[in-house]
């Protein structure tokens, strides 16, 4: 016997293909679910049919959604004027645990990355912008991550928007970088440091 | 929006469940099936179901098999006499892989753990019993690990087999200890050296 039975083999297989998921770690969770309860095994299955059958991106944000459109863009509560463009929608949750935003969202579904063969029109930015030129946007905030990749993307969205911000009167921004809430100054890098200098605001009393 | 899609949701918690993966680590691979081919979620969710259908363990050695007998018990190359007592059907893979290794095998699903609740009567012990009683067995290696619970286990078994042992003339083995081969002695801890010089053997010219 040279292999492991077929169907054993095929689920390592697919196992593999997951990211982060070596040989060896394949071959242990392949076992694992052949020991698990068929009620157990077959929910993972059904979860992963349900969420290839059920999700959508929603028409007007791109967010993962199960209902068009997604439970954000229909909230009447929220601030339509108002749009957060965000990478993922990994990223949107993460902002809607923070809590604090009201507005909507926009999801590029990435960053602008050539070197990995990821351009500006494999992103949802076209979208964005005649989601601008549409009418009833007051400020987009452009929030992809501050590193190398999420910067450019920014700089790119910007001058992307640049005619129909002028034209609709959109105000563009970008979300601060600056010290992490909880650090301490002398473990935060010079990078951090930098920008938040350089991004220091008055601080006056009463309500900021 | 507080929290994902529905069917996004029953995905994350369905991964969590594997061994080894947190929350980010089911959030990160929930993401990636969901961006996935169709094609290539789907063969994931079937692999599961199908392993789940299709294996069973070898009604003869307890191994992991979509035929029963499995391939290795129905090999008439194979010397029937010779059987190798391994914990998990991963170890016996590990033998087949070997591949010096001709006779079959006795599954035990595990080790003997008291502290992990598993008890002698959990694994196929009982059942090992019958086939060296049911003779045609010259001799049975006992391969579990070299670890304190595979010890244990050898231990147990050598003392259950005693008895229809010496009745049917069943020579029973433990797999050596030593230095393993590649390593270097310098690097090898004071356990294993100890097994080394206990375990040594003459070392004369010419076959061995």
């Amino acid at each position: 016997m040279n292999s492991y039975p077929e169907s054993l083999s095929r689920l390592v297989e697919s196992l593999k293909k997951l990211p982060g998921i070596g040989n060896r770690t394949a071959e242990r969770l392949a076992f694992h679910l052949v020991n698990l309860s068929d009620d157990e095994a077959m929910a993972l299955a059904r979860a992963i049919r349900d969420v290839k059958q059920n999700l959508k991106h929603c028409s007007r944000c791109f967010n993962l959604t199960e209902h068009d459109p997604c439970p954000v863009c229909s909230d009447a509560q929220r601030d339509q004027a108002l749009v957060c463009v965000v990478e993922t929608p990994k990223d949107l949750m993460a902002f809607e645990k923070a809590a604090s935003f009201k507005g909507v969202y926009h999801c590029l579904n990435g960053h602008i990355a050539p070197l990995e063969g990821i351009d500006p029109e494999d992103l949802n930015i076209d979208a964005l912008v005649k989601r601008a030129q549409a009418g009833g946007i007051r400020e987009i905030i452009l929030a992809t991550s501050p590193d190398l990749e999420g910067e450019g993307t920014a700089v790119y969205l910007r001058d992307a928007l640049a005619d129909v911000a002028e034209r609709r009167k959109i105000r563009v921004t970008r979300i601060a970088r600056g010290v992490p809430a909880g650090a301490e100054i002398e473990n935060v890098s010079s990078a951090i440091l930098n920008d938040a200098l350089s991004g220091r605001q008055s601080f006056e009393g009463g309500a900021r």
